[in-house]
C-alpha cells in the first residue's frame, strides 16, 4: 500500500512533466489505449484523441509563449478490484514570459490507475474545476 | 521512518480532502479527543469543539459560494518519545464561483501525531500564518 | 528506488525549512564543498560561496519583514553512477506583514544529488526560472 501510495506520486510527478514540457505524445502514453479524460461536461476517448488535443493546447501556449506548470498534491489513493482510486488537488499555473506567476486554475482530479506490466497508466480520468464545475 | 514519512503525507492528504468536503466530523476524528488545535493566539481544546468551530467555518464558507482548499508540502517527520512532530507548509487556496483562485494564506503547521490503534491523530496542533504570527 | 525517492523529498523538504528560516549556514551544509549552484546565468562555486550569497539575500528578505516560503513538487528522481538526478518544480513565494501571499517566482531544479556517508547533498543544482531562462 505503501508501495503504491510513492509510485502514484512518483507516477503523477513523470506525467505532469512531460505535460509541461510539450512531450503530449509520451503523455498521452500514460493513459491505456482506451483511456478517457473527462473536464467538466466534455469528455475526450482513447489515448490518440487524448494526444492530439493536448498537441493543440500545447501548441496554442507556445506560441503565445506561456509555461504552464501542474501541480498535483494532497494525493489519496484507495485500492479496488480493478486497479488504484487516486485523487488529488491539482493546480495550473500560467507563467508568461517576463516571468509573473498566474495560479489559472484549482482542480480535483480522480483517477482510476491501472497497471499494464510494470508501470501504471490512466483508465479514466475526471478532473472538476473549483469554482466552475459541480464535483 | 520511511513508513512514517509516507503515512503521514497520506495522514494529511486525507485530513485535509475531508476539510475541503465539509465533512467537519470526520476531519474532527483525526484529531485524539483531547486535541488541541492553536492558530495564532487562540486555542481550540477537544474534538468536540474543534468539530464545532470547523463546522461553524465550513458552513460560512458553503453559504458564500466559496471552495477552500489546504494545500500541506514540505513535510518533515521527527520521531520522538510521544509520536511524531510533523512540521508543514500549509497554504489555503479559497476559490469563489467563477473560479478565479485566490492563494489567501501561507502558513506554517506544527503536529504532534499520534498512534492510537492502527492510525494516527492530531494530538497538538499550531498553526502560525506567514505575516501575522510569530513563529 | 522507492526508497531514494522518499529520501528525496525529505531531504528536500528540510533544505527549504532551514532555507526559509534564515539556517543559511546549515542550508548550504546540504550542499557538496566543491557544490555549484546555478541560477539563470550565474553560477555560485563552493558550498563557502554559496552560504554567503544565501546569507545575504535572507538578511534583505529579514529586513524587509517579508517571508519567504520555497516549494518543492512534482519530484522526479532517476539514478545514475554518480548518484541521483533529481528534478522538481519550485515554487517562491514571498508573504510581507500583513500576510498577503505573493507567488513570486515558478522554476524548475535539477540537482545532482550524491551520496557523502548517511546523508544526501547537492553536487550541482540548476535552476531555470519559468518565463525568463531558456529551459
Amino acid at each position: 500500500m505503501d508501495e503504491d501510495y510513492v509510485d502514484a506520486q512518483h507516477f503523477y510527478a513523470r506525467q505532469m512533466q512531460l505535460l509541461d514540457a510539450g512531450s503530449t505524445d509520451e503523455w498521452a502514453g500514460t493513459f491505456t489505449d482506451d483511456g478517457v479524460f473527462e473536464v467538466g461536461d466534455v469528455a475526450v476517448r482513447g489515448s490518440g484523441d487524448i494526444a492530439k488535443a493536448a498537441r493543440e493546447t500545447a501548441g496554442a501556449f507556445a506560441a503565445a509563449g506561456v509555461t504552464r506548470r501542474h501541480w498535483i498534491g494532497m494525493l489519496t489513493v484507495t485500492p479496488g478490484p480493478e486497479g488504484l482510486t487516486a485523487r488529488s488537488y491539482a493546480l495550473v499555473l500560467e507563467i508568461p514570459r517576463g516571468g509573473e506567476v498566474v495560479v489559472r486554475r484549482s482542480t480535483v482530479c480522480t483517477d482510476l490507475l491501472v497497471r499494464t506490466g510494470d508501470r501504471w497508466r490512466v483508465k479514466h480520468r475526471r478532473v472538476t474545476r473549483d469554482g466552475l464545475d459541480p464535483e
